[in-house]
C-alpha cells in the first residue's frame, strides 16, 4: 500500500487479504459523510479513460442528508445510495441507462418513510432505485405473520450504511471494490449484519454485487433476501423479450393466469395494466451459476443479470408495463423467495434458515449486453444451461391467496 | 435583473413570467439551508420600513435540523418552516399576534413524527401553525378508508419543503414571494406536487398563500385541500365573532348541535369545552370571492380570511374553546372538503378529482383588520357578498358519524 | 461565578439557586451540538484525578447524528446520550463496567425509529442503555388501551434533549450537573416536561439522576414512570444475587412462577431462558428511602440502586439470563409501576395522576460497590430498611394476562 498525498480525508484501512488496494473510508462512526473525492489520477494509475469515486450529499424535502457515491469507471457511471441500504440508484452506458423513472423522484432518507405506514407499504414513498435490497428478516408482500405486520419487502432498503469504505486493487485491471455494512437489529427479535460490496472493474459495463449476511446472534433465525433489479427504456418496450433456464414458471396471482402464454414478452406502455408477475424456479449450470437476460425487441441491447441458484433459488418476474408516468419498468428479482408475504412462503420451503454466525453469501452480476452479438451469446449461455431440461409451466399460482 | 455583490450564498433564478425580480435559493438538491438573509438595503431599494428575509436552523429536541425563514416586510413579521410543508408558524404587527399557543412548543422535524402513531393522530405532536396545510392525499379525520388508515389531515404539514427560493419584485410594491416545492409521492400511490408560495407587501399587514397542486401521474386521483389557519388573542376571547357570507351551516357532529345558535360567538376559556365545530357551505361573488371574519367583541380588531369557493367550496370553524393550557384557538377552515374522514366525504360529493398533469390553484389571503373601521369595512364586504341570499342552518349533521 | 477563558462556545447560565456553579449551554434551539470540552484543568481546579465532560457526535448507519456526553469524573467514565432521551448509555470504573451487551450496537437515533413498528415493539430497535428513562405518558407492554397503541415502555427514551447544560459546582467537591430537557407534547393528549439531571461527584463511583416532571397542561393526566437500569457482568453471574428490603414478591406471569422460589438468584447464561421478571414492593425506611444490590456470587463487587418509595413505589427485576449473544442482562427498575401495559395497572393503583402544573421527582442513585466491604454494608442497609417486617411471597401474578 502506498501512502497518499490526497487533500480529501483518508483513512488507512487493513489490506484486504487476498490483493493490495488502496483503502478508503468514506464514512464511519466518527466521520461524517463529506464531499470527496478519489481519482486514479490521483492514485497514480495511468488509464485512458480515468475511473474516480466522489461522494456527495443531498438537500431538501425528504432527501435531507442523504449521501450518494457516484463511480465513474471510465465506461459505466453508477450511483450508490448509502443512506438507503447502499443500493444502487441507477448505471449508465452512453445512452443506455440502466433503472427507470419512479414517481418518486427524491431520494429519499429513510429519517422520513413510515414502513408501517399505509398499512405496510410505506416502503413504496422510496421505492426508486436500479437495485433495491429486499430482506434481510423478511421480505414480500405487507401483512401478519406471527402477530406481526411484516412491511413490504423488508428494512434492508431503508437501513442507513453504517461504514462506507472504497477499495481499490492496485494492480490492474485496478478492480474498484465499495462496501458498506447494513445492521439489522432489534433486542430479542434479529441480530443481522450485511455487508454489502459493489464491485466493477474500470473500463467495463458490468458491476458485482457481493452481499455477506451474518446472523451474529445465537439463535438459528429465519431470513429472506431478494434483490430488486429494476429496468426500462431503452432494455424493456413492446416486444422486449425475457429469457432465463427455466425450470418453473408459474403465474403469481390469478390476474398473472390471463398472460401467462405471454410471460416471456413485453407489452408497450399499457393503460390500467397495473403489474404481473410471474414466479421462476431457475435451473443453474453444474456449480449453480444461472444467467437471466432482458433484452429489446431487436435482440440488439440487453442486460444480463446473473446469480447462483444454490444462493438465490428462485426468481420473480414483475411486469409492471403500465403508462410511463405510473412507472414503466420490470423487476429481474432473483431471492431465497417469491414475493408473497412471508406466512406463504413457509409451506413452499421458502424460508431459509441461517444458523447462529453463520453467513450466507449472495452474489448478483449485471452486465449491458451492448450489441447483438453481445446478446446472442448471454442467451446461447443460457440455452446451454438450460439443455435438454424440461422446463414446467404451471398454471395456477403456487398460492392460494384466498386463504388466510 | 441586477447582479447582486450579496456576500451570502445567491443563485440567479431565470425570471418570472410577469415581472422582473431579484431572485434567490435558499435550498435546493445541492444547496443545504444555512443562515442567510436578505434586505432592502442590499437591494438598493430605499424604503422608510427596510424589509428582509432571513434563513435560520433550529436545534435540539425533536426541533432538531428545522429551517426556519422570517420576513420582517417592514410592518409585519412571518415565520414560515419549509421543513414543515411551507406552514406559516405565526405572524406579528405590533402587538397583534397571528397564531395560537399550543401545547407543542418546539418545530417538530417531520423525522421525528409517526403519522400513524397514537391511532392515526400523530399529527397532533406537532401542531402549533398559524396556518398549517393539510393535504393533499386526503384531509380529516384519521380512520381506515379502502383499507388504508388515513391519518390526521393528511401528510403536507410533514412534507419537508424540497426547493425553497425568494422572488423580490424589482419595482414598488417591491412584492416579496417565498416559494417551496411539496413533493407527495407514492410509487403506485399518488404522484403529487404542489408548488406553495407566500405573497407579502412590504408595509401591508397582509400576506397570501398561492399554491398550486399538479398531478404528475397519468391517472386521475381523488385529492383534498384544506387550509388550517388559526387564531387566539387578541382576536379570540369571549364574546368575539365570526362573521361569513354563509349558504348552509350544520353542526360537525352531535357535540355541536347543542352550540348552534351561538355558532357565531365564542366563550372565553372554557374548562372541559373541547371543541366544537361547524361546517359551512359560504357564498361567494359573481367571481367565487368570498370574505370570512374573526374579530373581538369590540369589533375593533380583526383578521379576514379570504379564499375562493370555487376552489375552495367549503370551510369549517373550529372553536377550540378550551383553557389558554389546553390551546384556546379558533380554526377557519377554508378548503375542498370538511374534517371527516374521506368514506364519508364522498357521498357529499366533497372528495374532488384532478386529471393527469392537470392544476388545481389555492389562494388564501389574511389580512389583519388593525381598528374598527378596517372591521367595519370587511363585514361590510361579507353583507355585500351575501346580498339577499338566504342561510339555511341545518339542525343536524351532514353525516351520520355512528355509521360505518 | 468567573469568566472563562474557554476556546470552545459557552454561555453563561443564571447561576443555580443553591451554590455558585459553572455553567455551560452544550446544545439549544440556536446552538447546534458540537464537539466540546470541559476539564477541571480548563476551571482552574487542581485534583489529583482531573475531571472531563466532551461531547461529540456519530455517524454513519441509524447512529447518525447522534450526540453523546462523556464524563470522565477522574474516577467513573460515563457516557450520556441526550438524543435518546439524557439515557445513560454505560459507566466504567476501571474494569467493572455497568451497562450491557444488546444485540443493538448502534446508538440509535429515534427518527429512524418507528415506535409503532413490531406491534408497538420497535422501541426494542433503540435499547441499549445502562440506563433507560421509561415514560412519562406511559411505560409497559405494547398493547391497546383507550383506543390506542401503547408502545413498550413509552417515548421518554426516545426524545432527544431540547437543551442540555453542564454546571460544575465552584467549590469542593466540585458536583458535575449534566441537565437536559425532553418535552413529550402533542395537542389535546399531553404536555409534559422532564428536566432531566445526572449530577456526579469528581472521584467517586456514583451517580445521581435527579429528574423532574412537570405536567404543563391545565388537566390532571396519568403519567408512569420507569428506570430500565441494566446491568450484566462482572455483576451478573450465575450464583449472582439480588438483595432489597422486599414488602411483596410476585410473579411478573405465570412463566415466572416457575422460578419463584429462586427469585433472588440468578443463573448463567441459558439457552432458551428468555426473561422472568418478579414484581416487587419495597420497604423503605421513615423517610422513604430504599436501597437494592446485585452482586456477584462472591459478593465481593456489587452495584447498588437506591430510590424514594414515595417517589417511585414500585420495582421490576427483570432477569434476562438468556445467552450472550442473546444479552445476558438483568434489569433493576425502580417506578412508579410495573411493566404491565397501563389498562392492567389502574386496577392495581399504578396510574398515578399529576395534577396542572404540578410536578412530580424521581431520584435514583447507582454506586458501585467495588468490594466485599461495600457490599456488606449495603446489604447491612438493606437489613436495616427490612427490619423486623415480614416479606410476602406471592405465587400468583397480580394480573390475569388471559384477560382483555
Amino acid at each position: 500500500m502506498k501512502l497518499l498525498p490526497l487533500a480529501c480525508a483518508i483513512s488507512a484501512l487493513t489490506l484486504s487479504a487476498h490483493a493490495l488496494a488502496w483503502n478508503f473510508v468514506l464514512l464511519d462512526s466518527d466521520k461524517p459523510a463529506q464531499n470527496q473525492r478519489i481519482t486514479s489520477e490521483q492514485l497514480g494509475v495511468k488509464l485512458d479513460k480515468p475511473f474516480s469515486i466522489t461522494m456527495r450529499t443531498l438537500h431538501g424535502g425528504r432527501q435531507e442528508g442523504v449521501s450518494l457515491i457516484d463511480i465513474d469507471n471510465g465506461t459505466m457511471k453508477l450511483t450508490l445510495v448509502p443512506t438507503r441500504g447502499m443500493n444502487v440508484l441507477h448505471a449508465q452506458v452512453g445512452d443506455a441507462r440502466m433503472g427507470w423513472d419512479s414517481p418518486v423522484k427524491e431520494v429519499v432518507n429513510p429519517a422520513f418513510i413510515e414502513l408501517n405506514g399505509r398499512g405496510g407499504l410505506g416502503w413504496l414513498e422510496g421505492f426508486n432505485e436500479l437495485v433495491t435490497r429486499c430482506g434481510y428478516e423478511w421480505v414480500g408482500h405487507p401483512g401478519m405473520d406471527n402477530g406481526e405486520l411484516l412491511t413490504l419487502h423488508g428494512r434492508a432498503a431503508n437501513i442507513p450504511a453504517s461504514k462506507v469504505t472504497v477499495h481499490i486493487d492496485e494492480a490492474p485491471p485496478y478492480a474498484i471494490h465499495v462496501r458498506g455494512e447494513l445492521q439489522e437489529q432489534a433486542f430479542k427479535k434479529v441480530d443481522f449484519t450485511a455487508q454489502t460490496e459493489l464491485v466493477t472493474e474500470p473500463g467495463t459495463a458490468r458491476f458485482v454485487l457481493n452481499d455477506t449476511l451474518t446472523n451474529n446472534g445465537d439463535y438459528p433465525k429465519e431470513y429472506q433476501a431478494l434483490y430488486h433489479s429494476n429496468f426500462s427504456t431503452p432494455f424493456l418496450e413492446e416486444g422486449a423479450r425475457f429469457a432465463a433456464a427455466v425450470k418453473q414458471v408459474s403465474p403469481f396471482n390469478d390476474k398473472a393466469k390471463a398472460d401467462l402464454g405471454d410471460w416471456q414478452t413485453y407489452r408497450a406502455p399499457t393503460r390500467d395494466y397495473d403489474e404481473t408477475v410471474y414466479n421462476v424456479v431457475p435451473y443453474g449450470d453444474a456449480k449453480g451459476d444461472t444467467l437471466t437476460v432482458l433484452h429489446n425487441k431487436a435482440g440488439s441491447l440487453g442486460v444480463a443479470v446473473g446469480f447462483n441458484v444454490q444462493q438465490l433459488p428462485v426468481f420473480s418476474l414483475w411486469k409492471n408495463t403500465d403508462t410511463q408516468g405510473q412507472g414503466y419498468v420490470t423487476g429481474l428479482e432473483p431471492g431465497t423467495s417469491f414475493s408473497y408475504n412471508r406466512r406463504y412462503q413457509r409451506p413452499l420451503n421458502l424460508v431459509p434458515t441461517i444458523e447462529p454466525k453463520q453467513q450466507k453469501h449472495f452474489s448478483i452480476s449485471y452486465s449491458l449486453l451492448a450489441d447483438k452479438p453481445a446478446v446472442d451469446k448471454a442467451l446461447k449461455t443460457i440455452q446451454t444451461i438450460q439443455g435438454e431440461r424440461q422446463t414446467e409451466v404451471r398454471q395456477t399460482p403456487l398460492v392460494d391467496l384466498t386463504k388466510e
